[in-house]
């Protein structure tokens, strides 16, 4: 890495020393513009997320919450300095280096949040060496995946449904299928939970929650998209927890909550408007998308993961099926459906232009054609991962 | 939900795709003066307090942990989306449309904050459905009581000492008044707390002492208001610890340190700023209330809560009426007094006329006579709390 | 404090109701302008890490979680007021007063950052009085050694490796050396830890490790140097927790890993990096020194803590040696080479003389002087620490 990074990495203009010159080059009158100061209080919301969120959500199992925090602490760490330069190479490469700023860092966190999704179908079976393993290759083809969806299809993807939670998961989720071996059935006293592992895995929960508005804005255009993208999130997320709570407590015997519906399918609202929330999905879409998702998500966990664990010996430790997977599907055909419908009427002239940057050589696009490259991005990330892990597991 | 909204919520100008044009009409120049960047930092702050804040805080009781904190989460995300209806109607509402913006969030948040406030005094004596049905009138009386102080009697009230604790405590009381029983005195074992259940507490006091300075800030004038008021809390706060502590060991036999006092009494100099945190205070100003509201707080935990259990028949199980009643009326009179004492020698012409927006129908109002409403605020908020928790009871 | 508040202290001018009046004078077209906008997120950061971070990180001993906890919060509420008072008469004296604004509540923090460290040398052997006392000598002494550094001596050291790290560290092992009994040793069975206090442990890491890019971009020059500082600390603590991991691997038995390597040696690249990360230290510099911090502090709490304790006699409870003195002397170190080594070239001529500050007394001085001046720095805030840490103990 040290090598890698001297021959490659070096500061983006607005992190460089000569910042000052840049500013007057750029007209730019004060220092709050820098990029810094639209993106820093998101990073750190994200980077929360990551680690915190995630490595918290995952101490349930009751023996393991060690090895939950800290392997989901040792595989970001390693993971993020890999995704600056995979990410880098691929989207911030100039004159032979790569330039990198608070976005970046926002994107290596992003990047490494799809590998500690995967880590949630795999959690408890595999060793930390084989961790670093699989976060090599999946943070690479996360970077080859980002930039055909990105770049080659122009997609927008800004939450990343499609990028970080429909690849991640079914990833994690083909690895755990080729890593099933029939006598891991004999462990499963071990997969309980107690007392106390619920409610440290509340705190990774509601870290997640709270924050999400800040994953889904974190990258979108300066000014209204990450107000807007915020707002959708707020929304959407608020919808799930209700849908969430009533199906655990209607699917569940005499009525009784489940913690797993709690800590998990609340989530999903998130997730499924990670595409869309930049766009006009207006505060009653994102209703209607964190509705469905906690409907879909709980069922998820009552009636497919039990099914998926017996029948296609798919054994998933955190239920990432029902928490990335599905809403991640959803997610990205909910911003392809947002997309397609997109107007000038809606979003104005210039913001219609900003949504969806089309210039250059997209200028000519419509709606629909955007909408129809919208869900191609969605195969494509359901291949790479089918394929990546396959190949990786 | 989805039908109100679809009705009437839409995007503010800010957070909207038109905002391009909107920049242009009000000759922004930079995207950066989009409200999202004055705001959302202190958004997230708050949404922390409410969600891990007040759920963490009540997990004190040893069998109660999930339920408090589950609870919290399903009532506070039921309720930010019945503030944003409620709240929109009556202060957001342009041509038949709720437009909404980070600064409703903010004040959904702050709503739901008064329904969490109440869940104190009931922690452990309802059904989820009957929350539900709580959070739906005390949200609506919130409104109501929220729009004749702020808009009918035109007064000061960033942090909500007046409108989120001394209504929100004094509802709950009422409630817990209505809804005693003799023989819950019997299930008084299940009141005591144990040493993990004592930690996961602390988490919920240590965010609400951290990010209080965020929360009188949140909605306070953009500039020097929200960095005065910030800054007020600061030393309000760190004043009250030190009070708490030394009144805790003083009270207790053998100078012991009582943890229900550091985990509550600790905050109360942040709810007792609340109305005054934006006016000219001063640090020294918010040191004397610190202190005295770390001992009224504190002698409260020990004399009154047992009192009103014994004698009035109120069972307070988080102390409520020791960390937010008394503390909000404090709050609510220093608000009074703050403003009546305003000249424009102190404020600076402008800074005066900013400071209470003595502009349009209230540009003749004097410091005094504003002093006489805020003081008439205490008293709308009290009578709503008494007569809303009678009948919610 | 109420005395020397009313006596000597007042609001800054960006955060007095006469800001309108000021902005004018200033020309300053927008309130986002005010300092409280480039500050606060970093200074809300900073305060969860004082009050969480360093609150929590301690709280791995098996029976003195709350202890750890609740004593870190009472001292930190005592210690800032005291601080914002010595470090305003250092620092914000105008006329008499002492002008407070954002920033100083952050140089508040860190102060009292340099205490909580202190405390970790000697927790679980002194009383709440004593750690009182403790306080108001090591934050006076502080703010005495930061000024000798950053006025007399025209020192850079933004995110304290001397001032903080090695000056808090070695003043605390001077206090655990002069209060070592014998007799001590009787009670080491209390010094383990359990699953759950290692748990809750892990939560003051994650947040001290999350949000260590603001606490050393917190009080950065607008701009570019947060920006930098950001960058650079953000690659510094991802390189350490590798090498942590794989150091700690090798040492151990059986390959296992330590919780306490985990929970402690991973933040050795935060601490490294205190006062080169808002110089042009570029990121693989940043990896560099993580790397080696990892290794260094590892090696030091296999080998160096049980040969402290043995021969020495300094018992040092959280290990503050290796997690904060050993990196903290590499941070001063590498931030007098960083700033020997600064060109214009790199820098480029506004950007040189701004990150150095080479104006009016100091326009002539070259950055070899000043990594002279910086080794000087070093060996200031030892002295003092010796000597402070010997009276006050």
């Amino acid at each position: 890495m040290v090598v890698l990074f001297g021959v490659f990495v070096r500061f983006s203009p607005e992190a460089d020393a000569h910042w000052e010159e840049e500013k007057r080059e750029m007209n730019l009158t004060s220092d709050i513009e820098n990029d810094f100061y639209f993106r820093y209080p998101s990073f750190q919301d994200v980077h929360v997320m990551i680690f915190v969120g995630f490595g918290f959500l995952m101490m349930f199992l009751k023996r393991y919450g060690f090895g939950a925090v800290g392997f989901n602490f040792l595989l970001a760490a390693f993971g993020i300095q890999w995704a600056l330069l995979m990410q880098g190479w691929f989207h911030s490469f100039k004159s032979g280096k790569i330039l990198i700023g608070v976005e970046n860092l926002i994107n290596a966190d992003f990047c490494v949040g799809s590998v500690c999704i995967a880590f949630g179908a795999i959690l408890g079976k595999t060793s930390p060496v084989q961790l670093l393993i699989l976060t090599l290759f999946q943070v690479t083809l996360f970077a080859v995946n980002e930039y055909i969806l990105l770049n080659l299809l122009h997609v927008k993807d800004a939450g990343g449904s499609m990028t970080i939670h429909t690849f991640g998961a079914y990833f994690g989720l083909t690895v755990t299928r080729i890593l099933y071996r029939p006598n891991l059935e004999q462990s499963k006293d071990k997969q309980g939970s107690v007392y106390h592992s619920d409610l440290f895995a509340m705190i990774g929960t509601l870290y997640l929650w709270m924050y999400w508005p800040s994953f889904n804005s974190a990258i979108s255009e300066h000014g209204d998209a990450q107000h807007r993208a915020a707002i959708n999130t707020y929304c959407s997320l608020a919808a799930c927890v209700l849908t969430t709570v009533a199906f655990s407590s209607v699917l569940q015997k005499k009525g009784k909550l489940d913690m797993v519906h709690i800590q998990n399918a609340t989530l999903a609202g998130g997730v499924a408007v990670g595409t869309s929330a930049e766009m006009m999905l207006t505060p009653y879409g994102s209703l209607i998308v964190g509705f469905i998702c906690g409907i879909v998500s709980t069922v998820g966990y009552v009636y497919l993961t039990p099914f998926l664990e017996s029948r296609l010996h798919i054994q998933d430790t955190c239920g990432i099926h029902n928490l990335h997977a599905m809403p991640g599907l959803i997610g990205g055909i909910v911003g392809a459906i947002t997309a397609a419908a997109a107007t000038e009427d809606v979003y104005g002239k210039e913001g219609f232009i900003k949504a969806f940057d089309f210039t250059g050589e997209y200028k000519a696009r419509t709606p629909s054609v955007q909408g129809g490259f919208q869900a191609a991005g969605i195969l494509v990330s359901l291949l790479m991962a089918f394929a990546g892990g396959a190949l990786v597991g």
